[in-house]
């Protein structure tokens, strides 16, 4: 089993908000100025039967740690939580209310930086850690319900270019295994700088998502592929410097997606049309990420207009219409069928906006998406592959 | 997606060796009376890139903790390791040498116990926590290689009986997807107590072990389903209790499993039969688990011998001569083609032994395995599977 390597430290890389695939929210507010409503529950992202972390009718959350001989206990993220020792040796704490979503969190402990034992651990921010998941008005679309579902597959698969097996998950729809003669698209889907191949499966619930959309009649069904993306930034600007929005066009710093480009369009394309149903060629083929990922899926897609016809850009960067892969724009539009660019309300906005009207001028069909009232985190890109998977693949 | 539903408090039920899936090793020295050989290199279930803990070329743990304002930083397990802190503010500690595998341990900072965040998270003694892979002798047969790869699938299916979608995991082997016409036997495979659906893919590497048994020949490819056994223990004795050893037998109490047994024969097994490429027959359907899973083989193929041709109690009890299953050895001997009875030599085997005996004696073929210098910990179960899948569906 390969395991991501990410053999540095995190904390000062946390600066860079589009770099990170999730970050913490702007300190708009100082944490509770005001009594919380006491309505507080579990969150449905603890480990089973554990009471915290807590959430409440107002989207605050509560930690509780019970560390009887510590002298301080905080949750740096939100502006930084200090928590407040009871007679009963447990600390706890309460934040403003939160953004709807999925939320990394961790607790430090007299300097010690740890996960919340209450929380189910996710890959993300370079760590398997804690998070908490903020209920939204919108969360049916990746609840779990009584429909069919796929399968997410763990598949393992030897890589000559690195010499070691990689693994990637394979989201599998409903009917996959009915009809041993159907041949179904296929979604290359890419996580964050930090993140894994785990992310879209367990934090990003593409499974549930896609299971909700084929229930609904709203997607064709399709594969999708999650790989380990790497975070590499080797030959790019230095670690942690986040990607210019907008692309790398213009002299502006690139990322080195190289190694992994190679991965992915001579090792990992090659076993997934092996060892899958797949339509096999460019019209049944799309690439998408978040963040870094999206960052990826803009240098490798551009770079294999023969291989890729759908392209989504999650909090990742969009296409300038100087770009050189619009040279020609007529022969652009005619091998991609679906752009799609979004954004959190809360991130930088304006250059993808201007970017997506600067295209349309060019007669370049494209989509720009905006979660309401989210930053640069997981709700944005839960709602994002939402928006652009019922796009793909309508020949 | 279900989560596993313990929300009890687990150190007072740490004591009962059996009932758990994996205790601490018992106290049979000092930590480190000797200093240890410093060749310590970082444990392969680390996160990638985490520095710490560290193994050496003796078999002991060094655990390293950057906590500068705490007062006390222990493990609790193996007797219990006092960390020291350095001028760094790192506490360090190292234990004795520890068995061959894999062995859950948890960190104290100052009361509150938390997971390591140096190591994976694994699902065991009632919460997702850190633990340490010791290297074995033997540990190939468990490894990556560049040999074909089976799939583990995370299947969602709805359970009527508990009004809930349930989760398991299906390890397809290599070829599955290869012909389509081809049905495979199905090994229903169980984790221990206060441990889930995941315990058997990621500490136990059922299929690592399958991948390399299919592709040295030494064993036919075979599915195996790995679902949530629970930890219901309502209407036995009470929680925590370990089974008998040598079953229930003779008024000794018994686990309540009749929940998971309805589930495992009413929803899961036509489920995995209506999903998969199954031979949907008793000569070719097994049941096996570890500790509490082992009871639950125990009780549960026993009961339905149309059902289950193998059986497989690895450090979960076995069948005495006197037990009402062998009231009529002849008809238990044309149903069930293997009997499989393993523990770890560190464990209490004398039972065991004698029952195997006592049913050699009459007539009924069956197998005794002992992992050598083994615990109730997951190298024994790891070994266990290696023994018992070549011998299954030998028609």
């Amino acid at each position: 089993m390969r395991a991501a390597s990410m053999g540095f430290v995190l904390p000062a890389l946390l600066a860079g908000q589009i770099a990170l695939a999730q970050t913490t929210q702007p300190q708009d507010a100082p944490a509770q100025t005001t009594p919380a409503v006491e309505d507080f529950k579990p969150a449905s992202s603890n480990q089973g039967g554990k009471p915290y972390p807590q959430v409440n009718s107002e989207r605050r959350a509560r930690f509780r740690i019970v560390a009887p001989g510590a002298q301080s206990v905080k949750v740096p993220e939100w502006g930084g939580i200090t928590l407040t020792k009871g007679e009963d040796g447990a600390w706890v704490g309460t934040t403003r209310p939160l953004d709807e979503g999925f939320h990394y969190y961790r607790i430090n402990i007299d300097g010690a930086e740890v996960p919340d034992p209450g929380s189910k651990f996710y890959f993300g921010a370079g760590r398997s850690g804690s998070a908490i998941e903020i209920p939204a008005q919108d969360e049916e679309f990746y609840t779990v319900k009584d429909v069919p579902h796929g399968q997410l597959r763990q598949s393992l698969y030897f890589s000559k270019s690195t010499n070691t097996t990689r693994r990637c998950f394979v989201y599998t729809p409903p009917d996959y295994d009915k009809d041993n003669n159907a041949r179904y698209p296929v979604l290359y889907l890419q996580h964050g700088a930090f993140e894994d191949e785990t992310g879209w499966g367990n934090q990003g619930r593409a499974n549930l998502i896609m299971d909700n959309l084929i229930a609904a009649g709203k997607s064709r069904p399709f594969l999708i592929v999650m790989d380990n993306g790497g975070n590499n930034f080797a030959g790019g600007p230095r670690r942690g410097t986040p990607p210019a929005p907008g692309g790398g066009a213009g002299g502006r710093p690139r990322f080195d997606f190289s190694a992994f480009a190679k991965i992915m369009t001579e090792e990992l394309i090659p076993f997934i049309d092996a060892n899958f149903r797949t339509i096999a060629d460019q019209p049944h083929r799309a690439m998408a990420g978040l963040s870094m990922g999206g960052a990826q899926t803009r240098q490798i897609a551009l770079a294999n207009l023969d291989k890729f016809s759908g392209i989504g850009l999650f909090s990742g960067g969009s296409i300038a219409a100087n770009d050189p892969a619009l040279a020609d724009p007529a022969a652009f539009k005619q091998k991609v069928k679906v752009l799609f660019v979004s954004y959190g309300s809360k991130e930088n906005t304006a250059t993808a906006k201007a970017n997506h009207e600067a295209l349309e001028k060019l007669g370049i069909e494209n989509t720009y998406y905006e979660s309401p009232n989210t930053a640069h985190e997981w709700q944005t890109w839960r709602r994002s592959l939402y928006q652009f998977a019922p796009r793909l693949f309508q020949d």
